[in-house]
């Protein structure tokens, strides 16, 4: 193992500190390294300042562990460490050690913003489609006289619409159906809902919001998200909604009545998202609009709707436009919205590629993680033939990629953020928006790898309703099929989901323990989650090789298999143990004390 | 070589492109590398964007170049590509190949914000320390009777002065002994003069100004600045000034006048710069106070001083304070206040780490390029022995680095900062603030090498008068001799750094050419210098060793020498060639078309 830090509890001593405290930072030294000086270099007022770091103890397997004291003097405080061994000099930033200088960018940060709330490290968030999650009983299958004029009723069944009308079809989910289901998720153990927009458009994604003040009555209306919002806090749960703020619907009232909410354009015409005219783009130059947006954040998270909080959709763009770019006000005007009608409220902003660039300042709480996880997840696990040829968004097929390419995007991303900001994002397979990951990975075998990765590494996790029951799905459309309740699933994976989620949840190691990387060649990734009272090994192999070598562990140790059915492990006096090369393969184990 | 883009004018059609532009960009692909696929990933909105490139033309060497077209949208555009070749699907960044996703912070970057003024890109900076320059004839060494009462006289000697009174000795150096010694400047072939502060202050180095309304009566005061002005404009060069924004002098009338341009304590005290009672910290939050410097900054352009902009004195620290950060409202205020006092106007940012965060927004032109250029250079050529034991503020003694260590740290940081900013960013071997770079490398041939360096790579070179006559001085204030004009002088590093010059402002390849890295190990580095009509390969070598065998280059070429007296290269039909194992060397080459 190589000299480590990370953002985590083990080795930093608040998560939330305020302004003028002062935390206490640790590096730790491996036992067979010797560092013979150690300094801490913080940003203070955009200048480096740097203070000698001091032994602070030798733990019991040998490793030396220093401490620094830093002052919270700037609401984001960059950090790294100057590490001197035997070999030399070194940079230990978010990036590793570096034997040359690097910039910035990949600097720890300690965030004094105000924080994400407590609940949100213990979430695992289940999403939920409305119009593809569940029919109540008591609602009659929609009939075609039932429907608005732009929407076409289908059966309970597989999607069958394709192209520009696939968004016109209506399965007739509704939120009381979800209140039917909600044993359903407790089985698997998710205790955060997600619902992707509840508020009436003209499509069945619902993301053309026609009106952001009542709950879609096709969903059961206003009384229905009540009810839902009850039936899910009485279990002691967590409701999140989702709020469209780059565009409306171009049948939303503003659209016709307040000019000054969009981007009419002098020839005529109107900017709208990606070119599609029912989406018209919002204008957050507007003064006016940020007090509607406010009171709308707000309205739905007070009485008697009660939401713990937003996903925000497209916050990537949201106020980019040209020369305007708005968006870190307009996540600062979301963001304090949010915390002065519930100071417990989240807020979780979409976004594709990027997002260190929009998160650690006081704006969104986290991201969707597509970049740092799902596509470093789907290129190491794809199946060997795939039903569809785009890589999230990225005009080629999903890559091959070894392990080691696997951990380097895995690290490159998570080095641009905080360890809050990054604990805080959903780490995800798959959403509505993607292909399923059964698609992707081909198989049940692969899948549970794929899921034991979504449980076991630092993130929330986050599910797409129907993943846990092995649902397909090449494109979008096709994977936002109904839930199969009258339909034959896969319960095995339903248990896989169930024993992963349940290993998260038991574990303080998962929760909130830091990350080493052990082993990433190939076909085999191996870490360590470690928090101060628990060390967890975790194995995942995409397939069956030759048995594994593994060194630097804790020494002298005995492991006890926790997930994944292996025999137990030792780790001998030099930290080294071998595995065996059964594969694919999901493996936990935990260090006995 | 590898497949390659940078942001020089090889490869993008325009340095300045206004909002709503079209920029053509170009991506090499070497022969004997083929490329089945390109496309060009640009945010647009906050949003990736893929176009497909197509193959533009293959050059007489068998490179294809493949060209995208790029809508200029917003003021930043981060642009990168994917490249399909047979290896499978990479990623060309400003970081180079990556087989796996990286963040967006290593994109290159189109700057469509007001370009820095077309002259920048020509000049070769010479930095002036008033009190250590030159005396002026007319003016009879300052006698002690003369001096304030908070300063000591010094003949035109060696500095003696060591710790805090150091900075109270006046060598009597004046804006009209500049003037005088204006043709050894022109000898050398600099062309831009750089003063540090020449407004009044209680300390030798005045960065503790104590008016920002006339230049100190010591230096000559403002008709002395008139009269060099004009000198300097006579020969068509340009004169910078030193603002300090982040602090003033505690003598500053504002101190005692306008409490609400600092940060007076409750408990009594203030903020002041690194803790120095002497430099009160200035509170930009204030309206008045950057109407004031608004004001200053313009007044020192117009007629009939005419500076040609400033260099921004601690920057990085500038408007950060606590919870407080107007840095770029400061930067933005100033670039503006510039531009409407002279369009042509340039404007400096002082950064002594990473000043990637600040850059590449409507704001400084450039930095100071310690990080990137200065302390890879000084790890690189570091004597063995040092009389000194910090690295530019950081505590550890100058590392011995290797070429491939130092290439890493130039392009790690070059990656996060546009093209053009990179290049507007001064580069330099040291300065007021450093130690002589002739006492980190140690002897006049590596001095040699490092002079090459300077006027060879990207960025503007910035030389710190006396280096090109080979003062020493292991710390600042030592470093801040006298120059020495009466005293005997290094003739020959006078003539390379002449002979340096003329090579550089001599061609068009190092002046806007791209930058393609040949050959980076243990004690060479080689690189290639290139625009439309020029093609220069440059060979850096800290000690002789063995013959170099460098391959990949452009095939079939003639290469005649035009630095430092090798023979002619040929290099064969494979691109590969032989260079003698001479060293420390400074070589350049050009290619015959």
């Amino acid at each position: 193992m190589r000299v480590h830090h990370d953002g985590s509890e083990l080795y930093v001593s608040s998560q939330s500190p305020a302004l003028g405290e002062t935390v206490s930072l640790f590096v730790r030294v491996p036992a067979g390294v010797r560092a013979s000086r150690i300094h801490l270099r913080r940003l203070s007022d955009g200048e480096p300042v740097f203070t000698s770091a001091v032994v602070d103890r030798t733990d019991r397997h040998g490793d030396v562990w220093w401490r620094a004291e830093m002052p919270v003097r700037n609401p984001v405080t960059p950090y790294r460490f100057l590490v001197r061994t035997a070999l030399g000099v070194r940079w230990l930033t978010g990036a590793g050690l570096t034997h040359y200088d690097v910039p910035d960018a990949t600097d720890f940060r300690l965030i004094a913003h105000p924080p994400p709330p407590a609940w949100a490290s213990d979430a695992v968030v289940y999403q939920i489609f409305p119009d593809r999650f569940a029919q109540s009983s008591t609602r009659a299958m929609a009939s075609e006289k039932d429907l608005p004029d732009w929407a076409t009723g289908s059966a309970w069944a597989m999607p069958s619409a394709r192209g520009p009308n696939a968004t016109k079809v209506l399965y007739g989910g509704d939120l009381d159906g979800i209140i039917e289901r909600l044993d359903h998720i407790a089985a698997l153990g998710a205790n955060t809902l997600y619902l992707t927009p509840f508020f009436p458009g003209r499509s069945n994604h619902r993301y053309d919001a026609a009106s952001f003040d009542h709950v879609d009555p096709l969903l059961g209306g206003d009384e229905a998200l009540i009810r839902l919002s009850r039936a899910v806090h009485d279990r002691g749960w967590r409701l999140l909604g989702d709020l469209t703020t780059n565009h409306t619907g171009a049948a939303h009232p503003w659209f016709t009545e307040e000019r000054g909410f969009y981007y009419f354009k002098a020839g005529g015409g109107y900017e709208c998202w990606m070119g599609h005219p029912s989406l018209p783009k919002l204008n957050w130059g507007s003064v006016e609009l940020r007090r509607r947006f406010r009171a709308v954040t707000q309205r739905w998270l007070a009485e008697p709707y009660r939401l713990d909080g937003w996903r925000i959709d497209v916050a990537n763009m949201t106020g980019r436009r040209g020369a305007d770019d708005w968006t870190h006000e307009v996540a600062t005007l979301l963001r304090r919205a949010v915390h002065e009608a519930r100071p417990d409220g989240l807020l979780i902003a979409e976004h594709a590629h990027d997002a260190a660039p929009d998160l650690d300042r006081d704006g969104w709480h986290g991201t969707m993680n597509y970049a740092g996880f799902t596509r470093p997840v789907w290129s190491w696990l794809r199946a060997d033939d795939l039903p569809f040829d785009d890589f999230l968004g990225v005009p080629v097929e999903v890559p091959h990629r070894d392990a080691g390419a696997t951990v380097a995007a895995m690290s490159a991303f998570a080095a641009q953020t905080s360890w809050r900001s990054w604990t805080t994002s959903w780490q995800m397979l798959g959403s509505h928006d993607t292909a399923r990951i059964r698609t992707v990975v081909g198989d049940a075998a692969r899948h549970e790898v794929a899921a034991g990765l979504l449980m076991t590494l630092p993130g929330t996790p986050m599910i797409f309703a129907g993943d846990e029951v092995g649902l397909t799905g090449a494109t979008n459309e096709s994977a936002r099929q109904p839930m199969p309740w009258g339909r034959p699933r896969d319960d095995a994976t339903f248990e896989r989901y169930r024993a992963l989620i349940a290993l998260r949840q038991g574990s303080e190691a998962l929760r909130k323990g830091g990350l080493r990387w052990v082993y990433a060649t190939g076909d085999s990734l191996v870490f360590l989650r470690e928090s101060a009272g628990q060390t967890l090994l975790v194995l995942a192999r995409r397939r069956a090789g030759e048995p594994l070598r593994l060194s630097g562990l804790p020494a002298d140790t005995n492991w006890t298999n926790l997930y994944g059915g292996a025999k137990p492990l030792y780790t001998e006096r030099d930290g080294s143990t071998t595995i065996d090369g059964y594969g694919p393969a999901f493996q936990a184990w935990v260090a006995d004390n």
